[in-house]
């Protein structure tokens, strides 16, 4: 089956605005086997609203509209698609009452515009929706399906989970498509597609593509079948053989980040954290502290931006510093040790390096980070040559430190 | 003139990934006056793409495309926008020898497959590309315009700004459109629609939309005119209106975010600061950092999660947090000047709070977040309540915080 998605406004073409339907809906279909040919934004226009219904009706199996069934003159979605379709609209004595209930029940005297939004395309059934004034409805056009839902994220979410995905399961023909994500901290997209490569293409089903992000990179790994555990099985299989391809690598297979994943870990373990950050500036302490109920593993972090602050604060030997410079593997080393013993926590890692633009020397260029930890569980130090710009060699930064506790704790090489 | 831009590729419809050209052209031809009406994401298919143009072109006065230039079977955008407006290819010989001579600059023999590229609509111009082996080309349809570009960003923009846009600026007739953005910190959207929408409601040019985010309002005021000059001119009338409405709320007028800002402000006035974060977990310190030269000002941070991290590193007194809690205005005083202190900067700002989902208290609830300034520029405490989920809570509290210091050091009221 093959879909296409409107999702209807003015305000949608904003080049500030972000359209999230679309996407959501899009994963949720691939989900039944279920593929989006197109996805378009179309602005509040009876014309073109017009001719997009009918466009896509033309070729989709399934349209989803989001959006434009307000009660403002700008609210055009239910009239378009009725004139898309040749048929005209009626007024639903049902929602009609509905919606007079639903004003009294706020103690508001429903004003006449709002009389719109109980109009329903001839022969459609009406789509309640829990929680906002408009309903949806949708369409059998002979075997084709036309769906039109609200558009704000909080209503057409549950409207589209409990009242469309159970129609459009039921007509995909129990097609199931899953996704699984593996994800790889510290190794570039071209270093794991070349251990990757040789075993995925040797596999039809499940696809697999590679994404390369800020200090990691993702295998998606999207396979088809006619059940969910005939799928989940060809994906195990391919995900095993990964995982010897990549032993230790895989740090997470169930959506969770690096920061979730190394919160875990330190909880399970009742292992406490200390965090001396210069070039990262609290990004690393930002993450771990975005994670709920963190307190239970983190004591402490410095920012120890200045020299100055790493001599006070972590005892950093000024002299080290002064031999070896702020970015060294010595003083990230007297840092993490530092740290550890002044919090007295169980580990401690630091992180120093040139994040540019500025600061760079021709021994020491933007990107260079050194990275150490001190603990129960080891030292270990790290030096790293990040790619990008300032924002990007923080980002890779972080990831490195927190790639770097998880493998000391996991007891996995230096990596 | 009415506009619709088509990127095409299958990739683009995978729920992961975010198509970016269309919000790029979007933003540059709203500021010729040039309205994008429709906005769409096409797969790698014949006849959905043919479609697509046709029905682009049957509405739109200039059609832009992105994407399918490339070699391979995919590779669809010249063959269907050329069934789409009825006309063949003609293989330019021009493009052919081009592209051989950049293949034998990299000491590579074409591909056969390659010549596709050299593809070319009849009637239409080649638009070369600097940066890649696709060329793109347009076609004047009798006023209509169709543009077909590469898909890569990189590739992409600069054709479209240094060939593209003279020509739409020319057709556009010279109208200009521009966007004004005045940003507002710690206001929430309903209280800044209250003050100003007796204002700007009695202006058609520009138009003022409003949007909310965390921890801070923006308004966009666009106008249109027939000059730059008088454009500024009409944007900079409401402007003041604003400014005056909003006395020394409005932090940035130039799109630089709140951290830059005070950045900025810390910078020319030869202040430093120290950060003191407990709640917030280094989110202040991490965004102050993101910022280039962020040396010049910030000497440190301490992110002080446990109560034990407050006394040892603060010198935050324990009877203190015994007889108010940690998270109390007494407290985030007393971290604010300890920092201060144990730092020896001008300036150093504390926050201290419940951001959720646990540790809230009857008293206490989530949200609710104590700051506190210490500094040559007085001492300042705020007492905030912020809605939302422990992300939304961390967010607003650090945009608070720097919000602390901006109107501290402007000597402008608590707020």
């Amino acid at each position: 089956m093959k879909a296409a998605i409107l999702a209807v406004g003015s305000e949608l073409l904003d080049p500030l605005r972000r359209e999230t339907n679309g996407a959501y809906v899009t994963g949720r279909l691939r989900e039944i086997g279920v593929d989006v040919f197109a996805r378009a934004c179309i602005a509040d226009d009876r014309d073109w609203l017009e001719a997009a219904f009918r466009e896509a009706l033309a070729r989709a199996d399934v349209v989803i509209s989001t959006g434009g069934l307000g009660p403002t003159e700008d609210d055009l979605t239910r009239d378009s698609a009725a004139r898309a379709v040749g048929r005209s609209l009626r007024r639903d004595e049902g929602i009609l009452e509905w919606l007079r209930a639903r004003f009294a029940r706020f103690n508001r005297v429903m004003a006449p515009v709002n009389e719109k939004q109980a109009d329903v395309i001839e022969g459609a059934s009406v789509l309640p929706n829990p929680r906002g004034t408009a309903p949806g409805q949708w369409l059998d056009l002979g075997g084709r399906l036309l769906f039109l839902l609200p558009g704000p994220p909080g209503e057409m979410q549950p409207m589209f989970e409990d009242q469309v995905m159970p129609i459009l399961r039921e007509r995909a023909g129990g097609r199931v498509l899953k996704t699984r994500v593996l994800k790889i901290a510290s190794m570039g997209e071209s270093d794991v597609e070349q251990v990757v490569a040789p075993l995925y293409k040797t596999f039809e089903n499940p696809r697999t593509t590679i994404l390369g992000g800020a200090g990691q990179t993702e295998l998606h790994l999207t396979a088809e079948g006619a059940s969910e555990a005939g799928v989940e099985a060809l994906l195990e299989e391919l995900a095993a053989g990964l995982r010897g391809l990549l032993p230790g690598r895989i740090y997470s297979e169930d959506g969770r980040e690096l920061a979730e994943v190394v919160a875990s870990l330190l909880r399970e373990r009742r292992l406490t954290l200390a965090l001396a950050e210069s070039c990262t500036g609290g990004l690393v302490a930002a993450r771990l502290t975005a994670i709920p109920g963190a307190s239970d593993f983190l004591d402490r972090a410095y920012v120890t931006y200045t020299n100055q602050a790493k001599v006070e604060l972590l005892g950093v030997d000024p002299t080290l510093i002064e031999a070896h410079g702020a970015v060294s593997e010595e003083v990230a080393r007297a840092m993490a040790e530092g740290a550890r013993r002044a919090a007295g926590t169980d580990l401690a890692v630091a992180i120093t390096g040139i994040a540019g633009p500025s600061g760079a020397t021709p021994e020491k260029p933007v990107g260079l980070v050194h990275l150490a930890l001190s603990g129960t569980v080891g030292e270990r130090a790290r030096r790293a040559q990040f790619p990008g710009d300032r924002q990007r060699v923080q980002g890779q930064a972080a990831q490195a430190a927190l790639e770097m506790v998880r493998r000391a704790v996991l007891g996995l090489s230096a990596g």
